[in-house]
């Protein structure tokens, strides 16, 4: 049975998620003494010069990584997606009255809910029907050409959807959450107005959320914004209008460190596939014991759900991975089942070791 | 001179600021690994029973700690004071136009210019005429009887103003921005509505803030409150109605722990007063040398700004006293000059640090 000799567990949890060791051992050797200042990088006051250096350096490793343009700001901002789920019409409405959006999971339906106390929302289209199962094709959307943009979900965590393309919505601006699998393989930037993303999959701690957003689009925030939410105003400030949440910006940074690292986001893309590939075969070819029942084109890269033949047998599935230092693998409340997740931060050798243990519990209990 | 021996510095910032050593080295030494769970708290599930353990703790001592009623809920929020700033009158004005502020410094105007966005704002009292430099008598103030709430900073860190009782406000709910004061006194809790304070200054790491809000004032809020800031969804949620900033939350729990084993808010409340006493006595036998020009009865115990007799040696003592081992003296950009931030996690040994090493720069340069 395949379990980890080391006192970390494999993390296959969904969100807050796995942190590269590598990164949480600089994180401790340096907690008390950042840069030899002779205090934490908590401690450091805002607008020193060594926090406004490590401000901009995080955001230009981003922008190396993700190949943002210059006609582009990024803010870091407090808080998670679901302050953005309200966030983003208060800033993005423009006067308009509509937005569209595509609903694909659980998470879309949030952003839906949310997004109707400050416009019209029009379901584009809608995938329930098919219980999450899939991604209606393109051209059943009714897009609606004055809204004021299109949001989508890249990457549904609770279902395991994932768009594997990017949508085509003419000139209304294309508006993504992207908060679970940024980082994990190349964007196409221009194909968006905005792309948002919380910190705690791909990129560190939960709290705070990254917002990239083509210049033209700010400055017109509906006037019950936040000023701390008013796009504008953070980009005006380089995300310090007040005090950021220091201590998470200073680990996003580490994590873009890492990535590139690791060689960037094609590689981060290349290990997801191959990781994912591996734990939807096993999935495949347990002739039925092991199942996931989205449609292959759309199957998500970084949250994989599958369920055993009965509820019973999913509850003894979890115990018995985390007896063998597997660890969350819960599915999500609504959804049940197995869920694991397969952010940048799992080694290859956390699939390898799920996929053993699978062969093996369906060996003894198939 | 004063010199600190230990590879960690003299921090007097005024936020974010100094964290107690002890509590720094507990992080550290469970960083990868949160109660043996194999895990740091940064990667565990927010609706974990390890986490909700986490955060029903936090919530308790901090009840205990400051005497906090039942018909009071706890909440813990992403963002800092400013995103209150807004989110108290999206919350509080339940149907009402106005509310009374008190301006008593940049902080009191912040809130002021926020609310302004949501309401009326009507200005009880001001201190401008005196440069901030004392807190009007309340005979002289303008309550507006129908205001949907009073609010006032208990302690301004810029000006280094600090009540030194509550307010006697009739039947319209107090509001008091705890931030720089909050942990260092016992509080009346019941005669306020609601209290709101960020984490920085006397709780741990930016990005968090905590809100004691009485209960009847919850359901009120404006429809175009971002759900994660309505203050009913978050009591209704034990503040996890999406995933909170984990390890804010896990650092502000710490930081209740160690308040506690110091004796708790009396005695910290005992050293605040000695801490100031002692600097304020410096500055007052310094014959002129360091100035501090706010009425005596109004001085801060958090914030202690101070001036040299010119600019040019305000800027020699920021940097010398620096390379003794005091750091972060420099003034507030918008008031110059110097400032001492005196919060529970400076010890009394840095506050003799200073002194001593004021005393001797005054023989050299005075």
């Amino acid at each position: 049975m395949a379990k980890k000799s080391f006192y970390r567990v494999y993390n296959f949890s969904a969100g807050p998620a796995a942190i590269p060791e590598a990164v949480l051992e600089r994180v401790r050797d340096e907690l008390l003494d950042w840069r030899g200042l002779g205090m934490s990088v908590m401690e450091i006051n805002h607008r020193s010069a060594d926090y406004l250096e490590l401000n901009q350096h995080a955001e230009i490793l981003l922008r190396q990584l993700l190949l943002i343009p210059e006609q582009y700001r990024v803010l870091f901002l407090p808080g998670g997606a679901s302050v953005q789920f309200s966030v983003v019409p208060m800033n993005l409405l423009r006067g308009k009255t509509t937005a569209d959006y595509l609903n694909t999971g659980i998470w879309s339906r949030q952003a839906i809910d949310e997004a109707a106390h400050y416009c019209r929302v029009n379901i584009a289209t809608s995938n329930d029907e098919s219980h999450f199962t899939t991604i209606p094709d393109p051209s059943s959307w009714h897009l609606n050409s004055d809204a004021a943009y299109v949001h989508y979900t890249d990457n549904e965590t609770a279902g395991g959807v994932e768009f594997s393309w990017v949508p085509e919505v003419g000139d209304v601006p294309l508006v993504s959450d992207m908060s679970s699998n940024i980082l994990s393989r190349p964007i196409e930037i221009t194909r968006f107005g905005l792309i948002y993303a919380t910190a705690q999959k791909n990129m560190g701690p939960a709290g705070l959320s990254v917002v990239i957003v083509r210049e033209d689009l700010l400055g017109h925030a509906l006037p019950a914004t936040p000023t701390v939410y008013d796009y504008r105003t953070a980009a005006l400030h380089h995300s310090i209008y007040n005090t950021p949440p220091t201590f998470s910006c200073y680990l996003i940074g580490l994590m873009f460190e890492w990535v590139q690292q690791q060689g960037g986001v094609r590689i981060m893309a290349e290990c997801s596939a191959r990781k994912a590939a591996k734990l939807y075969r096993c999935i495949d070819e347990s002739g039925g014991f092991y199942k996931n029942s989205v449609e292959v084109m759309h199957r998500s890269r970084m949250n994989i759900p599958f369920s055993l033949p009965d509820q019973v047998l999913d509850a003894s599935f979890v115990a018995k991975a985390a007896e063998a230092g597997l660890v969350n693998l819960r599915g999500h409340r609504l959804v049940g089942g197995i869920r694991a997740s397969l952010y940048n931060a799992m080694p290859e050798e956390g699939v390898d070791a799920l996929i053993a243990f699978m062969q093996d519990f369906q060996q003894r209990y198939g």
